[in-house]
């Protein structure tokens, strides 16, 4: 039998054959498949993910290795808020494009496997909102997004920078998408983004000229 | 033979039928589904759709229609420009979202069709980014968006306000949207919108704490 240490090292190549799996199957993978491409026996397969959803959930947890790295380094950083906030999102960004370019098809059906399985991505979504929502409160201590509620900063936020977080919108826009511009949209949201209501949504009804 | 009057009723019942026929079948419908669905003969639907295409264009032109009228309405509103902004997006998304409660699933087969023939998209995609730059450009003669392009300031409020206009995005999000929200992102894009760099992108790499 596998000491710990052997069991992790088949574990972490048995998600990489995962993986692959997907993209040469265009399905989510289940541990017959595994066993059936790997030549391993199904019971050995069994030993490490002990149902077919610790199976998707080393994948997932996979997808979103790189992800919760980086929000963890930029936590760390020391660095200026405005600038925290950009790496948050840029590096992240540049991180998603460089899977999406690697293999567009696979991309798009890793997505389609998260949204069929969204219960296990809501927890990697769950702690992106718990970062920011600290990065907000750090913001609102320097004064930014004044008098909003760190709930109503994030939301607008989030749904302000979708096209850099969003895998979804990450296959529709890739090519319109760019550091800069996202470097544009975080300078607008430091520079406008408050609870004062500038009158955009005031007065109902339209009247014609 | 019918009139052109007669021709155009004709038209117009037979476009709701292939509407109707995207959600039944689950796909673009073609000019002989329709046939078969209307029992009317093929040489006469035909006559009134000479080329597959023409069938498509009529479908997407009906799927925009209320779309083109609600910019029209808005680009020829007395109203100030911020109000005109956020109607212009607004009216839009409201009956998006119509579309989308009315029945989810079609809506669904709808943009995937939209995707797939996307050419025929494009053109109502222009339209709206035509429209918008005019927008813009009146938003900066009274001083807003200082000092950049029309075009990039196009690119970066499509991208701030995606969630309000994207079908694609709608089908992820629909529970998270609200008109309030739609006018707190206006109101941030008028406070903070400029060329100015607030420095968010502006060094590069993580310094750790």
């Amino acid at each position: 039998m596998a000491g710990p240490g052997e069991t992790d090292t088949d574990k972490a190549a048995l998600v990489r054959r995962a993986v692959r799996l997907i993209a040469e199957r265009g399905e989510a993978p289940t541990r017959a498949m595994l066993a059936s491409a790997t030549g391993i026996p199904r019971v050995r397969i069994e030993t490490i993910f002990a149902e077919e959803t610790d199976l998707l959930d080393a994948i997932v947890e996979d997808w979103y290795a790189d992800d919760v790295e980086i929000m963890e380094q930029v936590m760390a950083a020391d660095l200026p808020i405005r600038r925290k906030f950009y790496e948050f999102f840029a590096r992240r960004f540049v991180a998603l494009r460089a899977m999406y370019r690697e293999d567009p098809a696979a991309f798009a059906l890793y997505v389609d496997m998260g949204s069929t399985h969204f219960e296990r991505v809501r927890g990697y979504i769950d702690l992106a909102d718990h970062y920011l929502s600290e990065l907000i409160a750090q913001a609102q201590a320097e004064g930014y997004f004044a008098d909003l509620t760190i709930t109503r900063a994030l939301t607008l936020i989030n749904q302000m920078v979708i096209c850099y977080t969003s895998p979804q919108v990450m296959i529709i826009l890739e090519e319109r998408l760019a550091e800069d511009k996202l470097a544009a949209i975080i300078d607008t949201l430091f520079a406008g983004l408050s609870a004062a209501d500038g009158g955009a949504g005031g007065v109902r009804g339209l009247h014609a000229a």
